[in-house]
């Protein structure tokens, strides 16, 4: 049977998007059935209009589905994808993480292997820290952290262990590298393989 | 010149709406400038409705002025509250933070003093996480953090160096005892002591 | 075949101690084969020896063996016990952790489930923080990271999802209880339960 | 009176003992009164043996004074150094923390200005999460946590918000550049003027 893989994820201006497209792609590649949603946009409607990019990606996105508690629920595997916001979950991922508290009390989130994805401006502005905030709230869920490590020598190349990063750089639009790519197909890969063994 | 402090906190069910009053009322009679401003709710109707306390508070603060920007850039210091949500801030308080990046571009959140305050129902389920998923904000803003530390005697009681926090317990609605009471009043005097000397 | 369960730690004055030989004997009793190991003290004698309860507890572990690299590399499950020390690993432990690059280099530590455990004299002293900083490690290794969560109706007793965790009091004594017994025979059959899942 | 400034540092191979005393030579140009200050060295002497950058390291410094409790205790200022060992402090500077509690139950180690620097090979393997970790001590402490944050230009070059880090690359000795430069300077003007202001 194949792995159930949901990636749930916030992109504003598009790189956490191409992020999870690109692991979707690997995924089903891998032969793995996947659910890629994105949460809802919370912003309020004169933020999103002030900026070219984020509004041209709200658009892109508004005819696809919006991620339930459920995506969560039927997945072997979870990859959740935000770009930082001052060290921390955009409030948008946040916000959908919040209303997860009638599966998690029914233990629905439980054992299943999680990881993350982040972007930032700036080389060490929160490319680490929001993925570890990320964490706590999939150890509240008892979920299996699988962080990549240093388990490949690419890893040695993007350099994050705890999750995989971008750096998009001061006008934010820096595309992903061979570097970034890479760590996704491994991310994505080794969360499969560790969601698939624990959903026997 | 009285120093001016922003109390800038969200509170479902009115435990973190109890701490920020105290946190006023003291910080009013140490003859401080007091906002004590609550963020805006996000959540949806439905599951407000759901919960008697929940609605109870919204309703009651209601007529309250919301939090802005402003708030944070006039002050001296500033103190956030939020209950713990799956480990990390709520996000109705990561909503009005991610809404900061004008005022923090221009340097307007720096050099101030912050520390914050949080509730949990279970014991360790988020009143030292919650906190550092804070702060990490701060850091980001160039803010002067100062946590409590075991600066008083009173600390070894509440137990809590990171900032103050309270267990609300199974049904949620444990009352502050002297413990949190004491704790929340030393907070206050402390980042009111550094805010005046940061600010001159 | 029987699952491998490491369980390396530090203990002072005892507390961890009994937390680790707790999580070991119901090992045991679940069929596991268990290296119960603590780590070398590095402490200078004199700071031993003018506190009695730690003088002691160096005196009772002197024979019994100390953990090394390949503790690790032998397990399939791996727990790691430490007191707090300033909201971090004590030292005594990160020592040994820091010696690991050889096998880490390797990837001889990867793939295994981890978890950990810890305690502190006051109630939020470091109870979350030590045992997130103790996986800031375990993320590097590539481990995968079985914290507790909620995952039983007894978690919502001692209120700890990250791991388990005791608190000692103000004299730093005060014996584990049902609710910490109970955490830590959860922990172990889950960390068990994954471990011997992962190493297929 | 010159503001009093502790360097208190672990350096293996030296890029840690580069960063500072890039910053005691910037501190003492800006009038302040500086104590340098390595830590023990606690590794096993053929670890040390083993690797040509860290024998010479510890024959460089061999004469130089090891830090004390006393010189945090005379600081109004104080920064820790130390290179990410598994993306936390590096033992030798968490034994040396340990070893405060003396002067912490005082209250001596409070109501300073604190901040931190760091080191690792690969881009995102800790440069963040070490210094956060190691901020964990401070918050016990009591200590005024001054991080630098985005409040100058080249901390958008740098681009670390929690303190000054350095990539030393996959042969570990990229020497400093510009941007870490500028980001030590910043960051020491930055501690010294806090530091000032809170001794009063």
């Amino acid at each position: 049977m194949a792995t159930k893989l949901a990636i749930i994820y916030y992109s504003a201006t598009g790189t956490i998007d191409a992020m999870a497209r690109r692991l979707a792609a690997t995924a089903e590649a891998e032969g793995a059935e996947v659910r890629l949603r994105h949460v809802s946009e919370i912003a309020p409607r004169e933020a999103i209009e002030s900026n070219d990019a984020w509004k041209a990606h709200v658009d892109a996105v508004a005819g696809e589905p919006e991620a339930t508690a459920d995506d969560i629920v039927w997945a072997d595997a979870v990859l959740f994808g935000t770009p930082t916001r001052f060290g921390n979950v955009a409030s948008q991922l946040k916000q959908f993480l919040d209303t997860l508290s009638g599966p998690w009390s029914q233990g629905q989130l439980a054992d299943k292997a999680y990881a993350g994805f982040t972007s930032s401006q700036t080389a060490h502005g929160g490319q680490e820290t929001t993925l570890l905030a990320l964490y706590n709230s999939v150890h509240h869920f008892g979920g299996v952290i699988v962080s990549p490590g240093y388990t490949d020598g690419l890893k040695f190349v993007d350099g994050n262990p705890y999750g995989v990063s971008h750096v998009t750089g001061a006008t934010n639009d820096a595309p992903l590298g061979d570097a970034e790519n890479n760590a996704l197909d491994h991310l994505v890969r080794r969360v499969l393989r560790i969601g698939a063994v624990l959903a026997g």
